[in-house]
């Protein structure tokens, strides 16, 4: 089977956007809530079948990982209370779509993450989402303040209380920001890859996986600039007197969303095979196809399918890592004969 | 011959680091200015014979275009007057490593940037630099805070005044920061790379060359994570209704500072030869050889004498770019019958 570990739900229906309308009572707090007028299935299913199912089905995908829109996040609206509201409505739209699509669909959930908030609000939604409403992994933005990059360093103890209750629960994360505030980032094409770049050095000056041995995180957008620059993180290793970066490989995983051949071979090339998980992020950044060879962009299926890798190494890319770093998914798809 | 496009004078004289005494004066400004005392010619070649010059030459290197070490910029500081004094004082010890080896080393300056600072004291430095001292090119920090990003992107007018002063003493500049003082980044393996990425996506958005058709900016360290993000850069370029980016290679360089074969593999089969420049960053981020290879981690002569480039393509990386990229360089190594 194919299981694409990276989807956001990128199409929401419009009744989830006016929940958004929570953002008015920040300036006028004499405001009611906004109470949340849930789409009917059918809006739902609307907004599923015709986007992210179809696109899956058509390039032969079984199941996505699925989790709100990454960018509508909005970690940097620093109000708990606005946070934990619009987490716990993307979630529970989520957990809605897995409800109607349960062969295709497994939650990862956003959490209430502020800038320099505590986050016991994050691990309270983790818990809900994972032991009620069985997702099977999270969101974790290093960087709440949305491009101004405010929070300590991954490795910083700041992060421990949701990476204990991770490891409890025996979820990984994705490492991925939400919207850029910041005019010199733009969201798609720089915040997202420096983030994916930054954490993997984050991790690599520290000690984090000596504390945490089972915890495991998936950095998107295949590694940022990371594969690209393998030999630079290798000899920076050396130089800092640190364990060469393939150490890191335990807990660190990538992705496949690499939008052109070339990337996904040189990911081939230099991670290994074990560490690479397929992921497309359709309906995500970047829509439509090459002109000049018409493949979608985000056809990622494409490249990993040319990429050079035995059946077997397929296999793993496709599915079988994903399995064993998702276990809870893995669990799922067991009890269900799949 | 070959030029190493990217090198820094990361060894400076113990003397020279002195002058960084200025630093005490902005927490106590009765404290005299230190005088600068001025490296022997003989320190001078001590810290560069067995160092650049050896390294250059070992790797059958002729010219290193040569600025003050990128880390040391420290823009970061925000008083002007520290600035000059600190940019000057550098460029100066620059200009003079090129009259004791006038055939190995080209000048490109260090920029008294500061914060939200004018650039009015980069554009007079420049000009000093180009004008009285044969300088080639320059260095610019896209974010003089040093890792807080609180700069507008290069395409706002902030930055005009630098760029007509750049195109009317036809030089390029490297896009290059300073050290990392958010310790989110590290200096040299994300904060350097995530400019990179950054500008190049600020570039995309905006219509800079439009304005400024003859401004060359050389972005460093193999583009950041660019290259190996090409497709997404192109759909980007598609979703936003931009021109492809592979318009913005009329003005816009990549350095082979990517140290691993896979890498500048990746770097020959997306970006056109005509932009790509040899450059080493020696010595630099990364010291010391790979262990399983024996090959020096920046010793980027080797892999891109392995990258498959034809002899005529070898010679525009090795020469031809660098000398079209930097026309004053070109002209004095014709002056000088090379």
């Amino acid at each position: 089977m194919i299981i694409d570990c990276h989807g956001h739900f990128t199409t929401v229906p419009a009744a989830h956007k006016e929940f958004r309308a929570q953002l008015a009572r920040l300036a006028d707090p004499s405001l009611a809530e906004p109470d949340y007028r849930a789409p009917s299935d059918d809006e739902l299913r609307a907004a599923i079948e015709p986007n992210q199912l179809r696109v899956l089905r058509e390039r032969g995908g079984d199941l996505m990982i699925f989790s709100p829109q990454a960018s509508a996040m909005e970690h940097h609206v620093a109000d708990p209370a606005t946070a934990r509201a619009w987490a716990r409505a993307c979630n529970d739209l989520i957990h809605r779509v897995g409800g109607l699509f349960p062969e295709n669909f497994a939650g990862v959930c956003q959490l209430p993450q502020t800038p320099g908030g505590s986050l016991d609000d994050s691990v309270a939604e983790l818990r809900r989402c994972v032991e009620e409403l069985d997702f099977v992994g999270c969101n974790v933005t290093p960087d709440p303040s949305g491009g101004h990059w405010t929070a300590p360093p991954m490795t910083d103890e700041y992060w421990f209380p949701l990476y204990e209750a991770m490891t409890e629960l025996d979820v990984p994360a994705m490492v991925h920001v939400s919207a850029s505030c910041n005019p010199a980032f733009h969201t798609l094409g720089a915040h997202y890859l420096n983030a994916d770049t930054s954490v993997f050095m984050q991790l690599l000056q520290g000690d984090l996986f000596e504390r945490f041995p089972t915890l495991r995180l998936v950095i998107p957008h295949g590694g940022g600039a990371v594969p690209y620059h393998w030999g630079r993180y290798r000899g920076l290793a050396v130089r800092m007197g640190r364990p060469d970066p393939s150490r890191l490989l335990r807990n660190v995983f990538f992705d496949t969303c690499v939008y052109h051949q070339p990337g996904i071979d040189l990911l081939r090339q230099v991670i290994p095979v074990e560490n690479i998980l397929f992921a497309s992020e359709m309906l995500g950044a970047v829509r439509g196809a090459d002109p000049e060879t018409g493949i979608a962009w985000d056809d990622t299926r494409t490249y990993v399918d040319a990429a050079g890798f035995s059946d077997r190494e397929k296999s793993q890319v496709f599915e079988g890592n994903a399995r064993r770093v998702y276990p809870r998914l893995d669990a799922q798809l067991t009890r269900a004969g799949r």
